[in-house]
């Protein structure tokens, strides 16, 4: 059933959020089964236990590439994403002869595939074991929160390390529902990824950071790479004997595409959600937490505005600060405005309320509201040690302040056994930690890190959570004398660091050293307190959990564990939203919006070759007479409908909306049909939808897709990708 | 029949514009006749020939109000307008006891009212006569171009005369179909306007600057006005004794209002349009003309926000003039955007070529096709003077210096009987001229007039277009002296010179007044230049426009004359439209909407009453269930339809859309259902009809109209005006 659009602010109370419904809901694949109805009623003809299955067509197509979503999509390891999930890749190719950002890339062979860089990844989760036992272990009741929090982490690592020991997998332990399960992921770990086709930059990111979160949208978020192995078919670094990975499944294409009220499905590993939280954390989340960040990020924006105004090289050096935070802001902005739009404390205070009634009414279920209040006595604890450090952690801010922090903290971890090190700091964190260390300087300058370290130290000086060690710092702190007389603004002098004792940082006279050993025994203190406190939610956290699943279970509603980098499966329909009174937005954007937005500057300055085949309306085989579904007379409001006639669309679509369940980490995912073949790629979501990190509003909440018959009408009609249209398995 | 709104491009080229068709075209109310078969279709019962006479309901309850429209609804002289067409009036009832434009007004009783100001006036049409023989008696083919104008406006100033020799009357005569025909307009003149109820301006401006020319809209911009006459019932300047005018008809109010697919007309005086232009007109307004204004207003006000941001006095006595500038930008920026978005001139070619086509297939039009030759001749030459003086012009932008220039033309025009003089410079014009040079004091600051003034100076001197008596005066000018050392600052000094001679200005040792007497020769000169191509134009547009007419009339279209400030009547359909790819705005907004954007700042405060009684869903009696009508199943366009069903509204409609065609002068007009009861008020355009003063596409253009129900909701629900509801005539 497609979502229903009502007015009714009143449906918005009734309880929806922290529950199942249609549309909600990051899936794990093994939940599959216990939605099978639901999944019917969407129009998903997959049978929910080969969903279930990651050794079946279509989950094991599906694959991470850090921080983004993949999926394989021809026998010969070609696999789609996103244009700006395959950024890098782009840019390690591109130089002064060629710049494929802006020109774009078609390799018309394999022998045209450059690789995409020694860093680039590809994990194909191949097991997702219960770990809870194995985590828990040692752990007692009688332990305070920091052993129990050590206790933990020993686990864990001891896990990572032993599903790591074959060098081709790397490893996760994931906490699930806040503790009460953990889980093992394995990824099998591709280390040759190669570039194969990205459109240029002007159509992957068409309408850039100004479209960032916005609808209607037109871009081509999309390109394709080919995952590379030695030729036993084991994962190898990039090398020329190297051949194309046969990966166990692969995505059928279905060149028809989807139409407004069709059911879609999403695969992919969405980072953090937080719907599972209480009324407190929200409260805590909107009331401070989130204005606080916005003012500091528009400040340090503000500033970074006025020096990069004056000072070429700082603009360029801070572009990707900026950038950065002017995502953070709209994303910090977004919540706000949703929070006042829509009352969703009120919403959660009401389900909150409902499941402690349902608590209070059976003797049975004491125990749990002491857990609650305990609960909610520990994040209150935390709320005011969050409160307490914020001011003491952004007065470290400056750059060269944080790597001598970290160096130092490295030198202290390397006095202890690997295993026994705090995550970051272990032997297979050396990699991550010198590429960051080299990468610094690229986005450094002494002026504007000293200009916006200020911000953060006078912000500090007038508050009054006070740390004496750092009180005694900025006394005596000169500035001036700071940045002219450390090391560490190169980049080699910050590697050598990481080899470095304890007393080689204690006999150091770099300034910024001289302070990291100055603040560690406050750090740590921070530190101990913020594990400490970790570890005594841990013990009371999976309690209320597990009261709150029984209140689902007896409510006979299946629940999906918040989001945390797992891979999951939402389903949902293809659908327009009501974006404000009045103003209503269609589920599917055309070629022609294209030509509408394009002014001819940045980022609105579509390719002439984009617009010359849009004017002569040359949409070749992917237009689109009707968008309209059959049996969807309410299609009407994608277009007017006059007469109640089908309205056409004759076009070919660009982007489209649906009401799956995504968040950060899902770009790039794939859209399915109810058959599971490709139909789209995920890539963002509307303003409106921000807020559904805490609450899943369905009439407002969009995922935006790149349509796929949008990238075979590029294929085809604008860079003649014939042998990719070939490769492809494409179904009608 | 509604308006069919679809996408095809081509569409947009078929020849629709210069052409009848549902929707497009302001008549004359003499033309209803002809249409009554496209009035039926569109749902309007009322018959052709009653709304063609201004004796009969409801022509006759609609009144003009200088640059707006009213109409009586009750048979006590109350009067309904926009709140910003009533501005000045509220205003001129405030103080520091009272703010009623930030308050709201509302008189419980008659003894309540207070004068609006006593040069509020009220205009009645009650004669529209064909003057074009007595305007072109004494006009031979033999005159040139200047004596022609003047011949011209003599006939015409004799016809005004006459026509006000009753003091009770207000006359014009106006040109229709480029000088085809000119009638002559009698309106009585009521000089008594009270003010009886107006909201906050929270209500009657929601939105402010920022939603002008946007939608969704959620303005209350209404005010209640109330017409007082002499006992005797003849027009009279306010007095105590004076009692309500009892108007020949009113407005009957139809409580239940219109929905999605209703017909419905407007009456009123809209002000100008350039649908019957030629390509050649157009072409240099998008190229040229509105590029350089558009450039010099921005100048303008960029300079204006830099001057205020240092210096309070000169915020506040710009204030008007900046926002004046920044509306003007607007427009012209829509205009520019929409030349772009639509190719009009393309579609102004097709249609000039089909009539040149057309002319060129029958010998009989030979003589056309040479004066279509020659007004394209004459046209030239005009864009050719106006690129030459729009600089000169410019560099006399001073205020001073205009005032300078227009008391020495007065001193001049007054040496030659009444008769003869310029229009604007007869006596019955001294009355606005004395108000105007009193007024220029609240909006000038001499630091801001000469950056102003320097800015277009400056622009003179680096263009190609001298005159030498203007080079010499800017050689000697010197700006600092000249505004140290002039009178005209001083408002009476400025009264008092209206009295002076010829000679006694060039005895004149101000500064200002000496550059007047300096530059009078070339300003008369350029004067006279326009008169002369005004002339020479007048001698054969109307030849190319009974030409125009005829092909119009070989196609059985009848044909509307462009604005030009008389009573006119449009019809059309409530409906929403596609504002770009996949954004659909629908044609009413609701209660809710207002509550959604108010964000406690101007102008998006809404008042605490307004926001309770949206909050508590104090509907009153004017809710509507739906807004479908019950023939319209295409009402789904409005709201997404669920299976087809017709989605609720459930709430009160705030402003909604339809396609009437409107310009500026139609603020205030009533909007009539079929059956011409009043259910709502025009007050602006769309930004994407803001293109139709030059082509009405009935795909996207749409007028605002505040909706009647939500006038009625705001006596009822938030400022219990009983009095006035009773007052009313209230049908459903």
């Amino acid at each position: 059933m497609p979502s229903k659009v009502s007015f009714s602010l009143s449906a918005l109370a009734l309880g929806l959020a922290l529950s199942s419904h249609a549309n909600e809901g990051q899936w794990l694949p093994m939940q599959m089964p216990e939605l099978s109805g639901e999944l019917e009623r969407a129009g998903i003809e997959l049978p929910a236990e080969q969903l279930a299955d990651l050794t079946q067509y279509p989950m094991n197509a599906v694959v991470g590439l850090g921080y983004c979503t993949a999926s394989f999509v021809s026998p010969n390891g070609l696999v789609v994403t996103n244009h700006h999930c395959a950024y890098r890749g782009i840019q390690y190719n591109s130089n002064e002869q060629h710049n494929y950002l802006e020109e774009g890339f078609l390799a018309s062979t394999l022998d045209e595939e450059p690789s995409a860089g020694p860093n680039e990844r590809l994990y194909i989760t191949d097991k997702i074991e219960d770990v809870t036992d194995q985590v828990y272990a040692g752990v007692t009741d009688e332990m305070d929160g920091y052993a129990r929090y050590h206790q933990i982490q020993d686990n864990r690592k001891a896990l990572l390390k032993a599903c790591e020991a074959d060098d081709n997998y790397r490893c996760h332990v994931r906490s699930f529902h806040g503790g009460k399960k953990y889980y093992l992921l394995r990824q099998l770990m591709i280390r040759d990824v190669r570039l194969v086709y990205a459109p240029p930059e002007s159509v992957g990111s068409y309408g850039g950071d100004i479209d960032n979160f916005e609808y209607p949208r037109h871009s081509g978020d999309f390109t394709f790479l080919r995952a590379y192995v030695a030729p036993d078919g084991s994962p190898a670094a990039y090398s020329e004997d190297n051949v194309p990975y046969q990966p166990k499944s692969y995505l059928k294409v279905n060149a028809a595409g989807v139409k407004q009220g069709d059911g879609v499905l999403v695969a992919g590993y969405p980072g953090r959600t937080s719907r599972h939280k209480l009324l407190s954390e929200l409260e805590f989340a909107s009331d401070w937490q989130y204005p606080v960040q916005a003012a500091r990020y528009q400040h340090h924006i503000d500033l970074i505005d006025q020096y990069s105004a004056q000072d070429k090289a700082i603009k360029i050096a801070y572009a990707g600060t900026k950038a950065g935070l002017a995502n953070r802001m709209k994303k910090l902005n977004g919540l706000l405005d949703g929070f006042r739009k829509t009352d969703i404390p009120a919403i959660k205070g009401e389900q909150q309320s409902a499941f402690q009634d349902w608590l209070k009414k059976d003797a049975s279920h004491q125990a749990a509201l002491a857990d609650f209040a305990q609960l909610e006595q520990r994040l209150a604890e935390q709320r005011n040690y969050r409160q307490r450090v914020f001011y003491f952690h952004n007065a470290q801010s400056s750059a060269l302040l944080n790597t001598a922090n970290r160096l130092y903290k490295l030198a202290n971890e390397r006095t202890k056994p690997d295993a026994k090190r705090e995550q970051g700091y272990q032997e297979r964190d050396m990699k991550m930690l010198e590429a960051r260390l080299n990468r610094l300087s690229r986005s450094f300058d002494a002026k504007m890190d000293r200009a916006l370290w200020e911000l953060d130290i006078d912000a500090y000086k007038t508050q009054e959570h006070k740390t004496e060690a750092l009180d005694k710092v900025l006394a005596e702190l000169v500035l001036e004398q700071a940045y002219d007389n450390t090391g560490l603004t190169d980049a080699q002098t910050r590697i050598d660091w990481m080899g470095k004792s304890v007393e080689e940082f204690k006999a150091s006279d770099d300034p910024f050293i001289k302070m990291a050993v100055a603040l560690f025994d406050a750090n740590e203190a921070a530190r101990k307190e913020s594990q400490t406190l970790a570890g005594e939610i841990t013990a009371v956290r999976p309690k209320v959990m597990t009261a709150l699943l029984d209140w689902y279970d007896s409510r006979k509603q299946p629940v999906y564990p918040d989001a945390n980098g797992t891979l999951r499966i939402s389903y949902g329909v293809v659908d327009g939203y009501q974006a404000a009174d009045a103003l209503y937005k269609q589920p599917f954007t055309r070629l022609e919006g294209i030509a509408e937005k394009h002014t001819g500057t940045f980022p609105f300055k579509a390719p002439d070759d984009v617009l010359a085949a849009i004017s002569d309306k040359r949409y070749g085989s992917f237009a689109q007479e009707s968008l309209v579904s059959d049996n969807q007379s309410w299609y009407c409001s994608i277009l007017p409908c006059a007469n109640a006639n089908k309205p056409s669309f004759n076009s070919v679509p660009v982007n489209f909306l649906s009401s799956v369940d995504t968040t950060g980490g899902n770009s790039g995912s794939p859209i399915l049909n109810g058959k599971g073949e490709l139909v789209g790629l995920n890539f963002d979501s509307t303003y409106e939808s921000i807020t559904k990190d805490w609450y899943f509003n369905p009439e407002i909440t969009r995922a935006v897709h790149v349509d796929f018959r949008y990238i075979l009408w590029m294929m085809e009609n604008v860079d003649n990708a014939d042998n990719l249209l070939k490769e492809l398995e494409l179904v009608k």
